[in-house]
């Protein structure tokens, strides 16, 4: 397929590249900035602009991939003729395209993606949503040309599962940064904290997350969890959350 | 080296397999109740007792692995005599064993345990502390022996790296909870979350968490955190968590 990428972020980056690796063409990349623009463009070999009305009508989809709070004032600013308009954003509903365009959906690639670090797309679920059943098989095929696990979820849905990553991918990412924080207050490398960070992924996706809890909580140790919550004492903010959790876990498994 | 193992929970359980394979001898296993006395001793093929007194003094080393509120009346219980005793609790200062024993240290393990998944020891840290530099060498020995990664920290260190472990492993598992949660109030398969847990850890992993996070919060998208807060209007403790853990992650970026 014919592929216009309007977006340079890291989710454009890394959907560009793949979709070009799997034989799509990217026909032109658009950014708010040109240096990001030119950047993603370079890599995919491909012309950019920075206008939204210089945006390329000579495509078969156009794949939105901005900042939630952007997709609006994008929708408005160029006419969108019969073209597929998809957007790629987990909480947004897919009838903010029907006043724009006629023929639109959702492609929501489920992972995080930071640009330094490529993702491979073939297990990763990709949520689509579309407003006709002709655009849904389009957006299926695009999908399964770059992974195995395409699911159908509506708007509704896929902003469930837009929040329950919130606190399973962004949340449990700062609480690594915590860690690496508290560890090196004590000139501790954090690096002592891989193994226990993979092996604790790797057991919720072997069992049940509610099987795997340990620590203090689980235990209702309170002789650890005030010795924990004293060595807190200069961070009120993290003293606050580490009792709120535990308190959560304590109650869990009452 | 004979060993006997003075507790039968998930670390005991997984310590013990561990040492037993790579040639020590468990002599006995001690637990507070007759069923996970017998239950370990079995997989072990070593006698157990579930009376204090009545533990072996026919060993080279006592390791005390049990809840740790329950160490103190446990070293109350018996007469250690010269052998070497440790305890494997990360929050509980090597001071500890002091009054009670002569020779003594700490034996830390760096992971989480539960008894159905088997762990792997070679790439877990292992934290050692000791009174003396003699009953260093000799847990060096023996966390050799199952460990490539042989860590001298004192229970100051310690304490901090099982704090850090509560936020970058117990209160991580939570958040995964959360999640499963959060996904079967709309019916949706946890299976969907696990592409994204393995990949937030693996990013962790080989470039720091301070440069992983995503979402919504480092964006400072409000349109979307505010959609999130509404969706969780039934569950005000985890709408408190969620203001809180963004507000930190907005000010942490700024």
């Amino acid at each position: 397929m014919r592929i216009c990428l309007i977006g340079a972020g890291n989710l454009a980056t890394q959907l560009g590249l793949t979709l070009s690796e799997k034989g799509h063409q990217v026909v032109q990349v658009w950014s708010r900035t040109e240096k990001s623009a030119a950047a993603l463009a370079s890599k995919l070999n491909c012309p950019y602009t920075t206008e939204i009305s210089l945006i390329s009508s000579n495509t078969d989809i156009y794949i939105i991939a901005v900042i939630d709070t952007a997709i609006e004032s994008l929708l408005a600013g160029r006419i969108w003729d019969n073209t597929l308009v998809v957007h790629t954003s987990g909480s947004t509903p897919m009838s903010i395209l029907a006043p724009y365009c006629t023929n639109f959906g959702v492609f929501y690639p489920f992972q995080t993606f930071t640009i330094p670090k490529r993702v491979e797309f073939d297990h990763i679920p990709v949520c689509i949503e579309a407003n006709s059943s002709e655009n849904l098989d389009l957006l299926k095929e695009l999908a399964q040309s770059i992974s195995q696990d395409i699911k159908l979820f509506d708007s509704g849905q896929r902003q469930q599962i837009h929040l329950a990553a919130v606190f399973a991918c962004n949340f449990v990412n700062h609480f690594y940064a915590i860690g690496e924080e508290l560890l090196r207050e004590k000139g501790i490398d954090f690096e002592i904290l891989k193994p226990l960070i993979l092996e604790t992924a790797s057991k919720a996706v072997v069992q049940s997350p509610a099987l795997s809890q340990t620590g203090p909580a689980i235990r209702n140790d309170k002789i650890t969890m005030d010795k924990h919550i004293a060595l807190l004492s200069n961070y009120p903010d993290l003293k606050n959350l580490y009792k709120q959790i535990s308190d959560r876990i304590i109650q869990s498994y009452k």
